[in-house]
Formats: C-alpha cells, sequence, structure tokens
C-alpha cells in the first residue's frame, strides 16, 4: 500500500506529461510497460481513462512482403489528413538467444527519427500530437507479446494518438495473438515468393478485415486474389458480418494507398454503427482478461517460490522419477492458496 | 476424494491393459489425455511409475519437408532393430475454425492402419509392443499442444513403447515447444521451397540436435548444407555441448534412413553418458511443472467463475470504460484466493 501510494506520484507526473505531447516521457512509459516494470499497472491505470477513441490497425503478413515500407505510407496519409499517428513495429526475440532482431530495430529507429525530425514534417503541423514510432521487443513473459504490445497501444493512445499501427514480424501464433487485439487486421501477401495463400497457418486467413496485394505489379497478382477469392467463398455466409476487401498496392511507389486508406476507413465507419466496435473490443478485453487473471496468479506463485526458474529443484525430482507431477502440483497449489489467504 | 478413490478403479484397469499391449486401451487412454478428461490426471499419474526410459525425438520442420514419409522410415527401421514405436503426429488446430486438418488425420489413419495390420510386418514379430501411430489434434486449452502431446507421449511410453516420434506440421511457436519436450529434435529442411535456412523463424535452427536435408537429390542440397554450417560457425563453441550433425536423405526411396539412425543412436548414446539425459529432462520438467501450475490455477479461477468464457461481463464493462481492467484483475484475484483456501 505504502509503495503503491510512493509510486502513484511519479506514475501520474509520467502520465500528465505524455498527455501533454512530451516524447519523451511517451517513450519512458512505453519502456516501463515492456520491461514489466513494478509500476507499469498503476501507469496503464492512469491511461486507461484516455483510452477508447483511437483506432487501432494491426498489419500482418510475411517477412518480406513489405509491410514497414506499407505502415510508413499509411502513417504519411493518415497524417497528411491531420491525425495523430502512433507505430508499434513488433520484434519477437528468439525464444533462445532472447536477442531482438536488431537490424530491423535500427532500420526502425531512422525510420522514426526522419519522420519525426523532418522541419515542416505534416506530422508536426498535422494533428497536434504528431507521429511516434517504436521498435518493440519483449521479455519471454507471461502475458506475451500481445499483451505487451496492446499495452503499449493503450500507452499511445493516452498521448493522444487517433490511429494506432502495430506492425508485425511474421504470420505465427504470436502475431495471430496481437492481431485479434487490433480493430482492423491488415494481412499482407504478395505475388509469388513461395507463401501461396493455402500454405499460410491455419488460422492466419481468417483475421483478416482486410486483404493487401502489396508489390501487385508483379505476376502473379491475379492468381493470389483469386486464391482468396476462392478461400472466400468456402467461408460461411454472414450477412451481418464484415466482408473484407481486397486492395491491391505497391508501398515502394504509394499505389493504392489511397485506396487502403478508404478501406480502412469504411471499415470504422461499419465499427462505429451498431454494436461492431463494442463487440470486437468485448471480446478483446475478454481475452486479455483471461491473460490478465492468469499473469496475476503465476505473480503470487511466484511470490511463495512456485513459478518458473523457481520449480528447478521440483524439476530434478520428476525427471528423475523419484516425484509424481500431478501430484506435486496439486500439493504446491493448495500450498499457496493457504498462503496467499 | 471420493469420487477420485471411485475413479482410481477404472483408471488403473485400463493402464493395466494398455500395458499388457491392448491397442483399444491404448487408444482410450490417449483420447482421454487428448479431450483433458476429468480422469486423465489419474491416468497420467498411474502411467508416471513405467516411464523414463523411452527415447522421444522430435521431427519438425516446414510443411512439405516430407516429414511424415521420413517418419514412417525411421519408424520402419527402429521396427526392423526389434524396438517397439510409437508415432504422435500433431495436427495443429485453427485458433478459429476449430478443425484438424483432415487430410493430414486419413492420410495418418491409413498408414498406421497399414503399418499395423499387415501380416508378418516387422512392427509386429519385433519388439513385443509393436507400432501404434496416432493423429492428434487438440483443444485451444491453456496447456497448449505441447502438453497434450507431452502427456501422451507418456502414455505411449507406458503402454511399451521405447522409440516415441512425435511429428509436428510446421515450424512456429507450437512447435518449438513441442521440441522442447523432446530427447532428440530433428529438423528437417529441404533444398529450395523458398523455406532457406535464413527465412526460419528466430529459434527454429536452435532446437535442432540433427539436422536433416531431405529431397537432397534436388539442386541446392549444397546450399542448404552451407547455410547451416554457417548459422553453426556463429554459435557460441560449447565443448561439452552436443554438435549437431547434418544429415542427408531421400525419404522417398529410403536413402539416408540408415546414416539418420546412426545419428539418432549417436545422440541417444551420447544423451545416456554422464548427466546429459537428466540435465535435458529436468529442464523438460522444469518447464512443463510451470505450465501445469498455470493451468490448475486456471482450473480453480474456472470454478470461482473467472476463467476465459467467464468474463465476458467483466469484459463488456472494460471496453466501455466503465471499470478499470486492473483494479478489476487485483479483485478478481483476491477474491479467488479468499474463497480457494
Amino acid at each position: 500500500m505504502t509503495a503503491s501510494a510512493t509510486k502513484a506520484g511519479p506514475v501520474h507526473a509520467l502520465v500528465d506529461r505524455l498527455r501533454q505531447g512530451d516524447t519523451r516521457a511517451l517513450a519512458r512509459a512505453i519502456s516501463l510497460v515492456e520491461n514489466e516494470a513494478p509500476e507499469a499497472r498503476a501507469l496503464l491505470s492512469a491511461c486507461f481513462p484516455h483510452t477508447g477513441s483511437a483506432l487501432r490497425i494491426g498489419v500482418t503478413g510475411s517477412p518480406g512482403a513489405g509491410k514497414s515500407t506499407l505502415v510508413d505510407r499509411l502513417a504519411r496519409a493518415f497524417c497528411e489528413a491531420g491525425r495523430a499517428v502512433g507505430i508499434i513495429a513488433v520484434d519477437p526475440t528468439s525464444p533462445f538467444t532472447g536477442g531482438a532482431i536488431l537490424g530491423d530495430r535500427i532500420r526502425f529507429q531512422e525510420r522514426s527519427g526522419e519522420l519525426q525530425e523532418r522541419p515542416g514534417d505534416p506530422a508536426r503541423s498535422g494533428g497536434g500530437s504528431g507521429f511516434y514510432a517504436r521498435s518493440m521487443a519483449t521479455r519471454g513473459s507471461l502475458g506475451g507479446l500481445a499483451q505487451t504490445t496492446a499495452d503499449a497501444a493503450l500507452v499511445l493512445e493516452a498521448s493522444g494518438k487517433e490511429i494506432i499501427l502495430v506492425e508485425t514480424v511474421g504470420v505465427g501464433q504470436d502475431e495471430i495473438d496481437i492481431a485479434r487485439l487490433a480493430d482492423v487486421t491488415l494481412l499482407v501477401l504478395v505475388p509469388g515468393m513461395g507463401d501461396d495463400v493455402q500454405s499460410l497457418k491455419a488460422g492466419v486467413m481468417e483475421i483478416a478485415d482486410i486483404y493487401v496485394i502489396n508489390k501487385s505489379d508483379r505476376d502473379g497478382a491475379d492468381r493470389v486474389e483469386q486464391e482468396i477469392r476462392a478461400l472466400q467463398s468456402l467461408a460461411p455466409a454472414q450477412t451481418t458480418a464484415w466482408s473484407p476487401p481486397i486492395v491491391r498496392t505497391i508501398a515502394t511507389t504509394g499505389d493504392g494507398t489511397r485506396s487502403l486508406v478508404e478501406a480502412i476507413t469504411s471499415m470504422d465507419q461499419w465499427l462505429r454503427s451498431g454494436d461492431h466496435l463494442a463487440e470486437r473490443r468485448t471480446r478483446h478485453w475478454q481475452l486479455r482478461l483471461s491473460t490478465m487473471l492468469r499473469t496475476e496468479l503465476m505473480r503470487r506463485a511466484r511470490r511463495n517460490g512456485m513459478a518458473d526458474d523457481q520449480l528447478h529443484d521440483h524439476a530434478v525430482c520428476v525427471a528423475s522419477g523419484h516425484q509424481d507431477p500431478w501430484q506435486l502440483i496439486a500439493d504446491l497449489s493448495n500450498r499457496l492458496f493457504e498462503q496467499e489467504s
């Protein structure tokens, strides 16, 4: 209680500063969230009342599909339209080496710097809070990448960003989890490259709210579109549901950016008509609350010496066959509930 | 307590039967584990004392790399050498449709039937408990695919299988998690096909104990081998660690199967010399215990109306901005510990 009261001061000061457009405060706040610092929860609680109106756009697709360039194009277009834009580029870390994909991060920081610091940039003259990009690595924590990304998006939104673009690196489970927490998900496909529509991991096609065929000047764009339409025709028709459009782009030249912005705007309008956005966000929060509860329970387990790295001695007994793991777990959880109540 | 005592009878009878080579009992036991039936934990506890000596081999790699054919070849080779073999083919389900990859399952069941029922098959004249193959789908449960697969492997081992082959469909996070629970992991690569070594998801290369270049009669096999060696040369040299060999195969003709069996046998011998196997399995159990504890805590949360699908009303309040999610989680977990203690 005392610790929390002491922390409230600095955390609220930080939130005040980031809400006034202080980029360093924003960067610091996202770092606290990313590093799962003790004050992160108080920080997020303080940000929460200032969120709910931004549009969160997830951009996913195979590596090499041109997502970064496309996100740049979208960011510039929204900035030019006077909207304040935040970008989170998610760098999944290897579970073994623990390192972020360094090249990407450096490239991204350059991109962010370029857009932020160029005098006369539309981002600065535009929507007040301007433009902010952040490359994000993550620890192998329980909540995982999707949670940390959603938390960072919340901080960005509290800082006044109206459009949050979340760019992922690949199309694995992490990316699906991240996409599930976006309001609008773009799935970026490219002709050729061996990533035919049918080779995509099960579940990836279903997350798309808008299909983007990037590098659409290449041979095979028609085939990709046909494959998408064939898959769509297999899906059960839902008259009340959003019907995902297909947009062709060439991110390197900017071709198709306007159509893509229009598609996003249409979806935004659809979401905000009726209960679509509320339903979608309720689903998001249901997933998130479940994960948050799990994280909280495991935090308490750790406090009682029962989490992850603390289970080594028990693991030795089980691996040698001297301890039944199911009995062990029953005993440990009983002990936890006795001690924490 | 009474419920558990009543269940002990049938569960122990089932384990007795599967240990006597009753294939239907084995199939039923794996289904109980796969479906997370209430008696699954008692069943696994009853199997546990009869496990620890089998070698668990994980086989992972991109779709189309020829893993199924390779697993068939390995299974036959081990059967011919008089070893009892179990196969688990993991079918990740789409998080959206919930369906297994049907074609694969059917194909696999045919394969299993063929090997099991053909008279005079080495599997039958060989190691006593013969051959058993199982395609496995999974629910989107907390423990996830890796846990269910490890549990099924444990049941197979209790039934007398000495070699357990676990075949995954792709190379995503699920597959990495599954590979982490194997004693020996084969990473199957193929020349061409756009899955160059560097395009593999971070973390995939690191899980390989043995690299297999399948379809090695194709152009580009040398290049794949060079790429693996280049990556290996970047890894920090660890004199005490296993140094992953590279084996070339043509699964369709059987070329290289003997070399692959030799590589697996070498690794098996290395694992069983010194503390290598004990260390590896301690690491596995540390991961598993952590997941099992999380699953148990969430089971108790569900019992108190706080898990996943039960959080809908709370999610509505959070999504509409009327409830701070972090405060909610603190309240819910306090209530849980009070009620469960």
